[in-house]
This record gives structure tokens, C-alpha cells and sequence, in this order.
């Protein structure tokens, strides 16, 4: 019988979108079993979106601090295995620091955490933890976004020259914090997005996604950010010149405001033999242009893409799959490597198969640095290097407990 | 508590694309738990599956007979509420005679049956009986597809004229099933395909789309069946001329052999007063043209839908939503028929809000017209009429047992 | 100094949008001098038309006799080369023969005539004579279209085994005829449009461009034609099954009440190893599918295709190129044969370069075989067959006058 | 009869290409004649060219000098009435004041001059001339470029809040200038192609079709030019940050090492109300998003667009148009102004219907801003404000001589 693990999750109740697509996500393969829940910010919330889900009235608690401390006591083939966190960004923290005390590996949405400090003191926990930790960058789960990262591993395109990458959304074109919204409220509060809202809310996808594909790192930065909506306390629309370590060069841009977007990002890479080209509308498409031979359209489930795509793929014929395949493709990771620990076998902390700490600490420093770009009148500002002596060397093992 | 439901499944085994698909839709919402299975053609590879799937030992049958006597036996609270029939063509009649006759509700993967003979059989039981009967057209449960339909019904585009839908693949180009390709070769037996290969396996998808969107009856086809590839008993590419009840015209052409095609179904529908294209390739984008006004972009998701789609959207902010979706709306509007009904309350029959068996009935009498055109000398042969009080007329109701 | 030719026209007046697209291609490349024309069905049009577009006054006529008589008696450097007939479809015939009998080339708009008796009439008398004669199949002038014929001809895609080719058009979707517009009255009047108006106006061209690109020939058709707008005398839709000389099957369908479409033809062939995807609404880009390989997309302009497209392109670099240079390829052609003759050279009757009396007598052995389909119970069709023979064969050669 | 005027020009031998689309963009109306030509950088290669043309050998000249004078010589109803300068951008402001002295009209290809001072004082000469100067932005030609201008111009979609536009090419991704190729050897000479080769080349035709869509002035920029092909001693690449007039935040990217792009230029408007996108890929279509409504998709030839487009379109019924069409638009807008001038009728000398000098000065201070931006370390760089004052008030008329 195949072995399955057991979820718990803080936030994410039964309004919170994030919350459902979570669920569904891990739902998918029927290895993870939710089983229990601090789903809102009252215990009140909690309960009614437990009872919606059916979770048993017991494992509805009303906080995390409750959750960790009940399901702590619990059996060993009973408590949850690890903890989604889908809260507002300023309680990712928190919750990941207690979670891990308490002894349970660590599912967090992005970004990390407010601040770089804090992603820091983060890592330095996890790597000193024999819990494992998984950022949620959902988007690295594609399997055409794994095509590409091989294409460029592998040195098909030559070195990476240039890099464009942009999330246009816009729906705070107008000031939907103040009718109650509760998604574009928290996003507007500078103390729950953190000091950008642009990059912290989509901007960290934009840096993600391309030190994933480039393999490279951003290492200077030059930002506009802008607010365009009167009243707002936050930006809602940015610029960044990338300098990549590699003396590659590029463009990220993302927007709020930007009227008729929903969710287009978009990532291109051109290296010296050929370049991709990668967007959310439509997920399952590779288009690889080379420099000597004609173009191609890779997709999701055809022959001919390689063997990291092909195990991101649950369907073959083409049939079109979507985010919550992408979602799905990032739990199993992170399952496949808590049901390694729990027979007693090695699992490395960095290189992981999903994004870990390493990941999310880049993207706060990238994010540090945007935000003291935006209010620089120096033209670049450097990324701090979370170097990988900080950051746990790759190849470093926990050990089992 | 959300109330959930219990399935079984035939076939569907592990190695079976289609099967993994219906589990991970049945899934993805969690109100569906997988408890039972016979899920290959022998007691070992049921084993086999069932085990892979971490199914409790006792409840891996060796057979769908065994499964349905078994299950039968055991209490309210533990026997499968309805069987999923993931088999080849020919074995959707007995199994689904067999589920009703002990009182299992039915989910069946299209077409219905392998004759239209045995399709009228099998929706007489099903109209004598208190139990349910679910036709996997998971096209159907796309947002963009059900706001065509909407678009129609609501007489937005005047009086349907012209309708153009096909389904190239291309997988079959060569002799593919004479290799051990376990999907290639009962699709191309005439025992397990029926009559007409392209016709059972994707034109009925076709078919079942065009009647669904248009609200209206092919009346009458002209059909020309051709098999290129040498030695395949069955055909491989197939054209049909079609007529609707109220004088619209159509083409539905099919094709296992279209050398670079996936699953490109697509459909267009043209009225009066506007016109309509959907694509598998792009399931989340309607395109709407109007005769006197800009054509548009509907998209699941975004504002300005209707509610059908809206009902059937899991994401906003326009995430990619593919084909488990889908079916996952199928079954959830499955299930919801079959809670009602535990709970005591009527629920109709046909309309149901699902594909029911008077669509299934229709399918197998256009593929039944078709098999008999492609050998006719006759330029048009009429479907024949699965008439209402044939069928059980629109607002019949199940009573609960 | 690079030699020039002379045209005059009939038909294509100041208000005709056709007319205006032969002045415009045949302008481009500077080779071709309009010199005289018998623009409009008037005397007081014609000189209306003439005095707009710049004609010397005495060379503006009020009637294509007039002007073939006149034109003729002017010297060898003075009088015109040829004739571009642009007219309704009734008087191609008539003034293709008077401008034959006057000792002028013809350049005639598609279809050739009004019927199949009038093209073989026609293509007898070109065979006797020592003009020549080009069809204005404009679509065949398109790099990409050319590519794609290269592709079939060099075996690349294997024997082809099926063709879809369409061209919706919405513009008639009204009674449009009777509001004073001059494109739709002719168009919808049999006596000018022909026995069929969807084939006479758009579906010679989907049969033009589908022999064209598979080098075969359709042998029957099996055809639906219908009339949506009350009190239309003609056909506005149209349905056809087609066979091909080596078995390959397809389907052509055409209409003028598909709101929302303008000009939407596009043809897809399949064949054995590969097959392609054109679009008019995409004229530069070609899409290959390959059997074994990744999918390609070839462009006009781009290296890697073949010679004749690579000659039929004007500008490097992806610069979009659209219908007129289209037309404009096909004057070339025509061009380069009138100036070779001129200089005593010999030149090929048939597969000349440019569509010839071959081509546009195919195209109307089709268009009867679709008329006679439409009225027929039989279910086939034959096309009937002009044979090389009957057609003057291949290579047989025009000696200069 | 309709008139005509007479095009000279300098350089656009018959191996240049750019020399061939300004001839075949000139002819298509037929009302523009090429009449003389000093078409290479030597007599030899002039007159190789001019006969090629089919030119008269006593007005095919062996330098521009020669041409102005001996041409001045020739009666009014023999000489050139203006020069169209197709040759490398060092050459544009000599033989550009060079015209203007010696009495004659010009058409310039972009960019205006090689640095943002011989801008000025050619736009000094222009405004104390009586002679017309239009400059080639082709963009500004397209139908749909015209709508999207109109749509921002009417406040359709409020206040312009953010800009995206980018010219990728990637024919220089080697150093193709060292194998004989022509057009890249000028194009990465900085004597000839000025302060910075991908502003000068491409990034100019960003700029100015970003300032005409929007009808604002890009204020301040910051850039980051990179050169990758080791050896080249101009720019392949680049990045700049915009900020318009009124706030509006933008990116601006341009490479010619971009593997895989050919044309690829794309803008996107983001306003307060609506958004635009238009594409040198697909020039007839202009997608429009609204914040309020469902997308459209506007397309030349369509009902429901502008006037402006409208007047710009050759074609109905969406024929595609291409880059012909546009470059001839342009050249219509400058014959009717130099006919009008002809009849002795006053014409405006800015706001002209085609790109003047005040476009092209706009241009050159763009490209010398990031120039300086680009080895600055300061954040923010202003672009010179060309006033309207110094540049001719709008409204300001050219009298006739």
C-alpha cells in the first residue's frame, strides 16, 4: 500500500483562494491527507471552515500555536506530518519558526517571510532542524518550466545572455482594498505584504522563475517602483534592471495596475545558440528558437521533451493540464522526501527536487535589494549573496531523528 | 460536516491513462473516496492496481461480479455508493447492467455502450430503476464550453447555422497496436470498439459536444469512413455531413491518423446573430463574434461570464485550468445528484446537469448512422429519434429507494 | 533598362476592391504599366474610373470590344500586352475570348468562367493560340503556400492521406444584396455568379490551393450546399466530402453567413510522415508537424525553407508581407513569360509558373461536380476528368508570333 | 487625372534592402515616380543599380551633389520633387541639408541624424525653409498603430499609467559584421551608426512609436547597454527604464542578439481604464482590454475601427496588410502635403499627418539620453526638452514658394 502523509494547515479557510487551491493540490494524488486545520484568523472562522471541509471538530483548533502544541501529543501514526502555511506573508514567519520547534516539516507559501532578517534566522533554523522545509513557488512545477531549466543545464543554448521576465496583473487598477476585499486588503498593508507589494506579491514569482530556468543569479539590481493608485501606502507597479552573475542582463516587470491582465507572466531566456520562451497562459507550450536550425513548439506529454518534464506530467495526448498539476508536482516532491526521512534514509536540505530555504532566502534578498533600488538615487544596487556556506552547502544531509 | 460519497472502479488499473485520470478527479475535491476496485482483466492485476493505489486488501475484487456481490453485502456506511467503469467499449453494457441490477449508481466512460441496441436496453433499466447513471463527456465540464451553451440557450447568437467540429490525433499513423501498445490495441479490435473506431473513440466526443452546445439534434449524416493504415480491421479517419432538426448544416471530421495532432478537438458554432470557437488546445478562452459589435475574449475566471461557467471555475485571476477540472465538474455535479438523493430529496433523471444516459442514448445512435452511412450508397441517412417518451421525458424524476 | 509590360483592364472601376488590389500588385515591382482600361459596365463609369486613376483620355474606353479593337491598332511599344479581366464571374469567358481573338495575353480572375463547358471552350482556343493566359489564384503566390507544395513534391510528408481546407466568410449573413451593395448583388445573382456562389466565389479557391499544395487531384465530391438568408437565389454555405485520385480523403467547407469571419481560409494536409498548417489570417508562417520530430514553424523570410518560397519573398527578416505581394507574385510570373515570348524565346503553356487554363478548368470540373452533388441523391459525385490530353500536356511549349 | 511627384534617391542600391521596400512602398499608390537616383557609395555602383531600376542613364548620378545640382537644372515639370535618403545614418544629415539647400523635399529614413546637435540644426534649416521633411517611422503607417493612438488620444483609456515596448532581433547574436555581410557592417560601425548601435538601429523606432501611441514625452531614462559579442565595438543589447511627462512608468528593451526574434517588436499601453497591445508579428490586429468590459480584438479592415485606421486601410474584409502598405501610408500623408504645397495651399509643417522633424528631433534626444545613461552612474537621466518653440509651434504653416 502505497504511503501517505498527513497535513495540517494554517490559513487558507474556506474564502481564502490560495487556501482551496492548496487543498486540491495536495488532494490530487491521494498521498496527503488533510487532517487538520487553524484555518482562520479566529477560532470562530476556524471551526466554520473546518466543518466545510469535514475535518473532525477536534483537529479544528483556533490558532497555530494550539495546533502544534495538540498535535504534538498526538501518536506518531496520527499527527499531521507537516503544516501548509497560507496566511498573509508577515505570519509566515512565525508560524514556520514555531512549527519547526514543535517538530513538523514546513509547507510555506511565498515569499518566505517579511525580511531578509527574518528569511535568515529562518535558515539558519531549518539547517540546524532535521525538518524539512518547502517553499511553495508553484510555478516551478510546470513541466515545460523544467524543460526549459534542462534545455539551459544542459548547455543547449549557451551561455544566458539575456533575460525578460514580467507578472502583469490588474486587478488593483482601482482601489479594491477599501470595498472590503479581503485578498487586496492584505496585499495593500504594508505591514502584511512587507516592504514591497509588487515583488512580494509577484515579483518574487518573476525572480524565482528565473534564477530556477538561468541557473544563474541576479546580483545587481536598478527598480522603479511606483504607486498609481491615489491613497494606496504600497506600490502597485514596478521596473528592475537585472545584472545576472554572469554579466547576463535583463528586464523584470510587474504591475497591479496593468487593466486586462490576469496572470501574465511570461519568461524568455536567450542565450548565445537558442532561446525559450514560457507564459501562464499557456503552460503546456515550450517554444525553443535556435540559432541554426529551425524553431520548435515543445509541449506537456509529446515525445521528444525531457526525462524532469516528462515525471512533472500526469497525462500523456496532450491533454491540458494546468496549475494545480503544478501545485500537485511540488507536494509530491516534498512527500516523496518526508516518506524518505520517515524509512530512515538520507535526504538532502538543498537541491532538493522542490524549492527549499536556499530558494526563498535569494528571493528575499533580491527583494531587500529591490527595495532599496526604489528609493536610491545610486543606479545599481547589489543582491546580498546568501552565500552557500551561510545557506547550507548543497549536498548537506539531514539526517533522520 | 461535508457529506462524502464512495466509489468503486472497473478497470481503470494502473498502467491505464484514463483510470488515473478519473482518480484524480474523483479526488480532487474531497468528497470522493476511491474504497473499491476490480481494476484489471485478471484477479492478479486487480492486485496489482489495488495495491499500487494503497485500496485496504479485501476491498481488490477479481472481477466486477465479485465486486458488486461483495460490496453489496456490506453496510450503509461502508459500500461503494456507484462504480466508475474505466474498460474498453465493450464491457460498458454488462457492468453497468450488472452495477444497477445491485443497486450501484453509475459513472461510465462515453460512449455508452457498443450497439445503440444495447444503449436503449441499458437506459430502459436505467428508467425503471432509483439508481443514477452518469456519462463521462468530460468536454462537457469545461466553463467555456458550458458558456457556449449558455450563449445558445439564451438565443445570444439567433438561430444555429452552421456548426464545424472536429478531432484530429494523430497517435495511430502507424501500426502501433500491433507493437504491445495496450491503448492502440483495443481501440483497434472491432470487438471492443464497436462498429466504428474513430466514431467510438472520438467522434462521439464531438458529436456529444455540438449537441450540447447547440441545444439541437443531428438529424441526419452523410458519413465516409477510411482506414489508411494496411491491416487495421477498423477505420482510422472519418468525414460525416451533418444536418440539425432545424435545418442547420455541420461537419464533424475525425482522424487517428492526422500526423501531428494531439487531442485538437475544436469546435465552431455559428448563428444568426453571432458566432462561437472553443478549442481543446485553449479550453479556458471562448472566442465570441458578433454581427454588430467587436468580437471577444471570454475567459474562466474573469469577470462577465455567465453562471454555468462561473459554477464550474475552481481559480480566478484566470489560472490555468485544464481537463481534470473538467472532470472533476462532472463528478461533482454527479455526486451532488447522488447526496441529494441519500438525503431523500427527488432529483431528476435527465437535465440533470450531468451527461445522462439520453446522451449517451443519442451518441450511439449518431454513431450508428454513421456506421451504416460509410457503407451506404445513399447520400443521407437519418439518426433515428431516441424520442423523449422513449427516453424518459425531461422532468422525470427519480424517486429515492 | 529592365523591359515592361502594358495592361489594360475591364472591370475593377474606382469602387471595386478588387480592381484597385490588381492596380496595386501589378504597380509593385515597376515592371507593369497601366496604359488603358474599360473600367465600368458604362461609358461614363469607365472614363469616371479612367480620369481618377490618371489615364491618358483617349486610351479610357466604353467597352472592352472597343478597346481590344482600338488597342490593336495602336503600335507594337504603344498598345497593350495584356488584359486583367476583372469582373463578374459571366463575363470572364466572353471577354477571355474577344482579347484572345484580338491577339492579347489575359490575366482572368478566378473562377475562369461561369461554366464547365465555357473553361473547355476556353482552354481550346488557348491551346490554338499564342497568348497566354493566367488564372488569378492570388493564394498560390503566398511564399508559405509555395513551401508547402515544396514539401508535398519532395516527398517529405509521404503520400498525403487527408485534407481539411476551409474558407468561412461572415459578410453575407444578411441580405446584404438588397441594400445597394454592388459586391453582394452580383454575387448573389446567378446569372453572374454561376451555378454555385459559395464555390464560384470562395470555393475555387479552396480547391485551387488544395490541388496546388498536394500535386492530386479531386476525383469525387460528395456536397451540401444550403441557403440560410430567405429569398437568396444562391447557395451562402456549402459542405463537401472529397476524394482524392490516390484515396486521400477530405473535407472543403465554405460559407458566407459565418458571422465573424472575414477572411478565414486555411487548409491542413496530412500526410503519412508529416503534415501542415497554413492560415490566410497568418500568411507568413507555416506550421510542420513531422511523425518522429519536433514540431516546426517555418516562416516567410526566415532561412531554412526552400527555393521557391525563399523567390517569392520580397523583404528579409520576418518583415510582414501580405495578400499584395501575393498578387504581385503571381503578376511576376506571369510578367517574366509575356517578356520572354516578347523576346522570341519559347515558354510553357502549362505548368508555367503561374496558375494557366489547367488549373482554372480543374477548378470549374470541381465546381460542377459540386453543383450536380447538391441536387444528386447519389452519395458520389465524379469530378469530371480533363485530361492532359484534352488539356494540352505538360511541356507542350507556346511558339513565339 | 491624378498627379504625381518625382522621387530621386540617394543610396538604396539594388542590394540594399531597405532601398527596394522604399521603392516598392512608393510605387504602389502609382503616384509617386522614381526618376533619378544616386543609388551607391560610387559612380560604378550607382549605375549598376540604375540600370537594374530600368533608370534613364543621364539621371542616375555618381553622389548626391551631383544629383541636387544637375537636377535643380531641369525643368518644373522634370525634376525630382523630393529625396528619399536610404543610407547609413551618418549620411542623413549631409545630404539632408544638402536638399534642403538645393530646393528639394526630403524623405529620411530613421534616425533623423547621427547625433541629438545635428538634429537641431537641421530642424533649424527645416523651420527657415520652405520644403517639407518627412521622416520614415514605418510603424506609424499601421492601421491598427493609428487606432491604438486614437484610442489614448479620445481618452478612451484615461491617463497612460504604464508602457512596455521592445524590439528583439537576433541576426547579430554573431559577429556576422566580419564575414561581409553589408548591413551589419555599417550598422556596427559607430562612425555610421552613431552613439549607440540597438538605439540608433531599433530602439529609436521604440521610442517613437511609444510617444505617438500615447501622445506623451519620455522625460527622464535610465539604461543599461551591453555589448556580448566579444570584438564589437558598439552595443547589441539594451535595457532602459522610462518615465513619461505625466508620470507614466515604462521599460523599454531592444537586442540584436536575442536567438530566435527576428521583428519581434511589441507595445503595450496600460491606461486607467482600458489597455492596448499591438504587434510587428501580427500588424492587423490590435487587442483592447477594458476594466469595466469584455477584451476585443479590433482588426484592419473590421467595422468598428477609427477613421484614422480606416483612411490607412487599402483592403477590406481583413485582407492581411504588411509592412508595404505601412511604409506606404507614410509616403501618401508626405505626396498629398508636397502636392498640396504644389497648388500653392498652406501646409503644416508639424502635427503633419506623417513624422516630421519635431519626431525625429524627439528621437535624437532620446537616443543621446542614453547614451549618457548609459556610462552614468546616476540613476536618472533627463531627455533634453526639444520645446515647441525652439522646434515650430504647432500650427505653424509652410508657405509656399
Amino acid at each position: 500500500m502505497q504511503a501517505k502523509v498527513r497535513m495540517g494547515m494554517v490559513g487558507g479557510g474556506k474564502q481564502a483562494w490560495i487556501g482551496n487551491v492548496h487543498r486540491l493540490a495536495a488532494a490530487m494524488d491521494g498521498r496527503i491527507d488533510l487532517v487538520c486545520g487553524a484555518l482562520g484568523s479566529t477560532r470562530r472562522k476556524s471551526v466554520a471552515s473546518g466543518m466545510h471541509l469535514g475535518l473532525p471538530g477536534e483537529r479544528v483548533y483556533g490558532s497555530y500555536r494550539e495546533m502544534f502544541k495538540k498535535e504534538g501529543k498526538l501518536g506518531d501514526d496520527a499527527r499531521m506530518d507537516f503544516v501548509t502555511i497560507a496566511t498573509p506573508n508577515n505570519m509566515h514567519y512565525p508560524i514556520s519558526m514555531a512549527a519547526l520547534d514543535a517538530g513538523f516539516h514546513v509547507m510555506c507559501e511565498k515569499p518566505m517571510t517579511l525580511t531578509l532578517e527574518e528569511a535568515r534566522n529562518l535558515g539558519r533554523k531549518i539547517r540546524r532542524s532535521d525538518r524539512l522545509f518547502c517553499l511553495m513557488y508553484n510555478l516551478l512545477g510546470h513541466p515545460m518550466v523544467k524543460e526549459a531549466r534542462d534545455l539551459v543545464a544542459r548547455g543547449r543554448l549557451g551561455a544566458v545572455r539575456r533575460v525578460v521576465v514580467e507578472y502583469p496583473q490588474g486587478w488593483l487598477a482601482t482601489r479594491l482594498e477599501t470595498t472590503g476585499h479581503k485578498q487586496a486588503a492584505w496585499r495593500t498593508d504594508p505591514r502584511r505584504i512587507g516592504p514591497t507589494c509588487t515583488i512580494g506579491d509577484i515579483g518574487c514569482h518573476c525572480h524565482g522563475l528565473a534564477e530556477y530556468i538561468t541557473g544563474l543569479r541576479v546580483s545587481e539590481v536598478c527598480a522603479d517602483l511606483a504607486t498609481f493608485v491615489r491613497g494606496r501606502p504600497v506600490d502597485d507597479d514596478g521596473s528592475v534592471l537585472l545584472r545576472f552573475e554572469n554579466g547576463a542582463r535583463g528586464v523584470l516587470w510587474v504591475s497591479h495596475i496593468a487593466v486586462g491582465e490576469r496572470n501574465g507572466l511570461s519568461i524568455r531566456v536567450y542565450g548565445e545558440k537558442g532561446s525559450i520562451a514560457w507564459s501562464q497562459q499557456d503552460v503546456n507550450r515550450l517554444v525553443v528558437h535556435w540559432i541554426n536550425k529551425r524553431s520548435e513548439i515543445r509541449r506537456t506529454g509529446l515525445p521528444g521533451v525531457g526525462r524532469s518534464a516528462a515525471r512533472a506530467t500526469r497525462s500523456t495526448l496532450e491533454y491540458p493540464e494546468g496549475h494545480l498539476e503544478a501545485f500537485s508536482n511540488v507536494y509530491l516532491e516534498f512527500v516523496d522526501a518526508i516518506l524518505k526521512l520517515r524509512e530512515g534514509k538520507k535526504v538532502r536540505r538543498e537541491n532538493a527536487g522542490y524549492p527549499t530555504a536556499t530558494e526563498g532566502t535569494r528571493g528575499m534578498a533580491f527583494l531587500d535589494a529591490v527595495a532599496r533600488s526604489a528609493v536610491s538615487q545610486a543606479k545599481w544596487v547589489a543582491v546580498e549573496d546568501e552565500s552557500p556556506s551561510e545557506q547550507a552547502a548543497p549536498g548537506v544531509i539531514v539526517k533522520p531523528s
